[in-house]
């Protein structure tokens, strides 16, 4: 270890991202990215015009993007926060709820960034257990006095949790922040943003990377009370107030403008993923039920590690994570019709060959 | 204050940016942009074909930006880290040097972000006054056993501490990093990266906002050790692993491969700054000497904040800071020579009018 390091740097956990290859061209489903271009409204809007002020500043207050993505969801402005990707999001809030003395729940199997952001803040972190089947229990969070964050649906499950769950415990402690993180939310889920008015305590993260199409754009929102939104501020402010650039402030807005586009992606999704899980099935695969635009899947015949680099091998990139009891699984993301047409038979191939 | 707020969060100082308004057309030469465009070559790397690729997520190592900005610095990639922004990386620094019984030091008068982020990592913080002169006096901070940041140039001055003072501190205690940020280099001051390869303890950050005409692309990099680099992307990994954004990488390298527009813009800069102290000068202002894309100055005939509200109601936006020994200066913003004729024109008659 570096003997420049601060003894908080020296205990982090950094975060590995999926393989971005630049070395072969695969189909690419293991960073959960669409696999259509941003709307042809955001391919408008980022005009030459607009490149050519990039020598000025962009907003700090996001201020006409918050307004698209508050009219959007039947909010005000105040009800909103957008960051450089959701991940950033969560940073401000894990620093603004949590710290000494207040502490951050989170499932054993969820988005494995809660725990370098954890480790980052140097928090005390209660990692609970989900269900045998990958079911969350609300129960079991219902007495932690800290912070809760819940990814819904989850990740790498894609399985949901239902919003009366949530409502729960946003009612058991009203002092207690609950973070639900959307970023599946739109291929399936039951979003808690209509809840935002009666509970005060609860923060809804959302992404356009992926059912607006603009993971390369870095571009994450957070909905809550505007007491929430103001401590995500406060950090904001204290950390990089810039933190959009401008691009991305009109990508950000054009995207979510675009609602004929957004619903056309996400029900071509659902229809992939519906397709893609009716075969892998019938392959023998037990598949999760997922409301995300991925599917957790494993199969008797080959292990997920197997699965993983047969098909890097040929081509296909897929997800799989060496840890504990999702060794078994592979998490596929659910790309355009002929990308699944082509791990299905791709998969179906190297069954053959076993 | 919130009930939400962790007390880290509620201790926060947040950081307050140049006024961006948007309710009219003003001269804007309060947050030190550049008044040309970016690159012909940013305009054309920004192409149709890349913003249909914004669904697929930036390259989270940054991998063509950090070559090209090594080649330009002769380095290689390892001695190379890119952020959301210089605030970003000076994030990403504080985080990494310090903590716990390793504070940081920076000047009273120095960019007003350090305190932010001293405020943000809960750092002790060591604020040791530049001389009555606003020289900076190295042997201030000759004994100090933390973090030692310096703005070289620095804002809002715009004076420069000679690299042999830098050099000094560097070698007084090699086990303690030197972070030296370079915003404002490009414009005259004497850069330290000729140092890196002889002292692992020194961390340089640079911005694309302000000579390579980028501050709404939000492009900032550090130059280092491959140890120090390391050590940052310990905490980008921890925080956001795909911190640029996928136009922002392409438009950071175009803009550092044209070097050719980037010493044009700069000598303008330069030529701009030469005739704006003459003229005010010739108007009776002290202007401190700048190396810098700005000017610090005041006159013993008008308030700092009267000449900044007059300019303001004329339509030109200057930067007054309401703080101890510099409220009877405005900061301002070297732009283009028609606007710095304009800035000269309008003081001139309001220094009539009195």
């Amino acid at each position: 270890m570096s003997r420049f390091l601060s003894q908080e740097a020296a205990r982090l956990a950094p975060y590995t991202p999926g393989e971005q290859p630049t070395d072969a061209q695969y189909i690419k489903l293991n960073t959960n990215e669409s696999p259509f271009p941003p709307s042809p409204k955001v391919l408008k809007a980022l005009s030459r015009a607009e490149i050519l002020k990039l020598n000025l500043y962009s907003d700090p207050t996001c201020g006409q993007l918050n307004e698209a993505i508050a009219k959007r969801y039947e909010l005000s402005p105040e009800h909103v926060i957008t960051g450089n990707g959701s991940d950033e999001i969560l940073g401000f809030a894990f620093r603004a709820f949590c710290g000494e003395g207040k502490g951050v729940a989170y499932a054993d199997i969820t988005y494995g960034f809660y725990k370098a952001q954890t480790a980052l803040f140097g928090l005390d972190a209660n990692i609970i257990p989900l269900r045998e089947d990958f079911t969350l229990n609300v129960d079991d969070y219902m007495d932690f006095p800290g912070t809760i964050v819940i990814a819904n649906p989850n990740a790498p499950t894609g399985m949901a949790v239902p919003r009366a769950d949530i409502q729960r415990l946003l009612e058991a402690d009203p002092d207690r922040v609950v973070i639900v993180d959307e970023a599946y939310v739109d291929f399936g889920g039951e979003s808690c943003v209509p809840m935002i008015f009666r509970y005060d305590n609860l923060l809804v993260v959302q992404t356009m990377s992926k059912s607006r199409s603009l993971a390369g754009g870095r571009v994450g929102f957070a909905l809550g009370s505007a007491e929430l939104i103001a401590a995500l501020n406060r950090v904001k402010y204290s950390f990089n107030p810039y933190n959009v650039n401008r691009l991305s402030l009109i990508a950000g807005a054009a995207a979510v403008e675009d609602e004929a586009y957004f619903q056309k992606c996400t029900a071509a999704i659902r229809g992939n993923r519906d397709w893609a899980v009716r075969e892998l099935e019938q392959l023998g695969f037990t598949v999760l039920p997922s409301q995300a635009n991925f599917i957790f899947v494993k199969s008797d015949r080959i292990s997920g590690e197997d699965l993983y680099r047969k098909l890097k091998e040929n081509g296909i990139l897929v997800r799989w994570f060496d840890s504990g009891r999702i060794r078994d699984f592979v998490r596929i993301t659910i790309g355009s019709l002929d990308q699944m047409v082509a791990l299905v038979d791709e998969v179906s191939r190297l069954l053959e060959d076993l």
